[in-house]
Order: C-alpha cells, then structure tokens, then sequence
C-alpha cells in the first residue's frame, strides 16, 4: 500500500538542517511572529506538537515498523505532525543560537563510545 | 560569554537529515537494537527525552533568546538534549519509512500558504 | 474578574482519588472503551493531553500566579485541560492496579524527608 | 508476585484532592519554594515528569494490565513517578486558583453527555 503514497520510495538526499534553519528564520521574521518565539514559548509549542503526534499512535496498540495497513492520509498526517516537531525543535535550537546539526553529530560520537559495538557483532 | 564555548558561532552548512537517519540506522543495527526501535517505543523515547529537554528549563523563569548568562556546560547540556530529541524523531520517522526531510520542507510550503505574509511587511 | 467565574473561590471538601477512579472505571466500561485502555495506550492518550494543556500555554510568555486578566472561559478551557491530564492519569494507575491517592501520600512523605525544612523557615 | 507488593490490594478510601493540595502548598512554602512555583516552571516540571514516566514504559512493547511479571521495585518505581505526576499537576492547578477536583468531576459529567452509553449496553 505504501508504495502508492506520494512521498514513498526515495529519501531526499539533500535537505540540510541549516536550510530549514533559515527558512524557518525568516518565516518567522517576514510574518512578525519572532517577538513571540522565545525559547519557552517554543518549547511548550515543542510540548503540544509531541502530544499531537503522540494521539495519532494513542489507541492504536502495538504498531509494526513502516507502518503496514495505514492509508496514505494516515501517513501523510504523520509525516505533517512529525514536522511540526522537527520545526520547532529546529527554531527552539535557533533562538538559542546552537548549531543543531553538529550537536547531533557530536552526540552520535559520544554515544558511539559509550555503547561500543559488541565484539561479536562487528564481523 | 557565549563566543569561548566550543561549538557557538558557525552554523555547520551541510549536516543533512539523511546522514543522520542513516548514521543513527546503522548504529542501531551494529549493536542489535533494531529490535526494540518499533514506532510507539521510539515514540515514548522520544517523550522521555522532552522530558528530559523541558526539566533544564523548568525552573528558570522566562529565558531570554541566545541564552546569555548560560555557562558554556549548561549550552553543550541543553546541546545534547536537543539532540536525544531530534535522534529519536530521526529514528521513529525512519522506521515507518517516511522521509522526514522532504515532509518538513512540505509543512513549509503548506504553512506558507495557510499565513500569507501579511501585505505591509513584504516590501 | 477571577471572582465571577462559575466554579472559583470555595475549593471542593471531598473529591476523593477513590470516586475519581471509580467513576472513571465505569464510564470506560459502559462503553466498551476498557479494551483500548491499555497502559501504553493510555500513557500516550495523557501525553497528548498533556500537549493541549501545553498549548494553552504556549505564546503567552510567562503567566502570573491566579491568572489575572484571563477571561472565564479561558480558565473554564484551561480546567478542562488539567482535568483531561488527571483522569488519564488516574485511568493509567488504575489499569496498572496501583493506589494512585496512597502513592502520591507516600511520595509527599519520601519528599519531606529527601527535602528537609530549613532550620530558618520553621518557627 | 503482584499481591507480595507492599501497597498492593486495597485502595485507600480518603485521599482527597483537597489535602493533597494542601500539603503540597505547606511543602512549598515551609522551603520557600513559592517563588519558583509559577505556572509556566510548574507546566514545564508536569512535562519533565511525564516523560520520566515515558521512559518507564519506552522499551517494553506492549504492557498488559495490572503489569503481570513486573517487580514490586518496578511497581513502586511506577507508583513515585504516576505520584510525581499528579504533585505537579495539583500545584499547576492550585497556583492557577482552580478547583482541581470539582474540574474532573464536571468534566466527567460533561463526556458523559457527549459519549452518551450505547442503548443495548444499557440493559
């Protein structure tokens, strides 16, 4: 079924965080909406997002990876509610001036040394 | 205060989403927890850790944009937050094969049009 | 303007955790719903009352104690939202056979002893 | 193994959200903690609680009710984090002036009306 989705099959290759950074910055600023977009404000908006997203899987049960049996409109409001929390994750990291991108790839690091790869599973 | 920290001043211009996604599925895989990362675990991860990102702001009143005052360790905290947040959002919309990427840069094109630019702030 | 909204000033005596749950109980099975009350279903189910709650909340930077100047339906709205929180809550204890009431006394108690009264502040 | 448990079995009969409220107030202001219980840092604490609660639950899969196969340790882990929960959320209410209790009973009274009990269930 997912295959009939419109957005199915082939992951962008190239959708930086910086770019959605700065479309997200002057989004904000072109409507005057950056007086309202201090760090709490966007973390409680952060909050709402994830409860949003969290009521689309509420009464669901167990639900198998790539979603088997949703209909394309199930999963399009999943991609839509997962963005809603990226782009506030994205201007919340912003309004305080810290480089998502890179964090996350330092973390990625730091984590890879504290959970190194069992022996057995390295071959 | 905020120059002598690490990581403050450049913004990384080319850490894409599918680096990430594919970075964070293969460090899931070399260590077998692929079989724990279902949607809704992923999705109570990724709770746990807004949890996680709201108790460093919880008890400091409004915080100004850039965070002044904040020391460098309290930035790279708040810094790796954001990133157990982003990391689990990577993951949760990988395992149900949606392109996060390109999903966020739709919501844009979408949010563009429900709030126009309001006609005296174009020029 | 607190004072004439419908439900302020006198705090209700008797509202036990114990009717709470009860009365929860028998509305769930009445119609059917005990079998999507799982603990995870009704976890997510609070964690996305938890986001409407934070909604209320979101772009109003910081909010004075008593919330002067809120109209009466907004703190009606914002009563239905913390009680939307409380009742998923009570449910989740429920379905996990566990005292929420006796716990949270138990919690109180734990707390007083881990955050001893300054000698200062008890006369 | 659940009926081994020390609180286990019955449900107290007299725990009001009154008292608790109060003791709550009496605990903050004999610390001084007044200060920090604005509505916003009291939301946020509520946020940061529920996802410690979150990641109780993340990696288990589904859980049945009454968690047959869980500890007593992981069961009173439970009950302290339901109860840190339900702390926040009675102090959010209180400093907002609001009736907690008389709120949850109102609005089961409310869904009541709107999800009314299907008539053959009736009997």
């Amino acid at each position: 079924m997912e295959n009939s989705c419109e957005f199915a099959g082939k992951y962008s290759n190239d959708v930086t965080l910086k770019e959605l950074r700065d479309r997200l910055a002057e989004f904000a600023e072109a409507r005057g909406w950056d007086q309202y977009h201090s760090p709490r404000n966007l973390l409680l908006a952060l909050v709402g997002e994830v409860g949003e997203l969290s009521e689309i899987f509420q009464w669901k049960g167990e639900v198998a990876k790539g979603l088997p049996n949703w209909s394309c409109d199930d999963k399009e409001h999943l991609e839509e509610q997962l963005s809603d929390v990226l782009i506030y994750l994205i201007r919340l990291a912003d309004v305080c001036d810290l480089d998502l991108g890179q964090a996350a790839l330092t973390k990625i690091v730091k984590n890879a040394r504290k959970y190194p790869v069992p022996a057995h599973q390295t071959t």
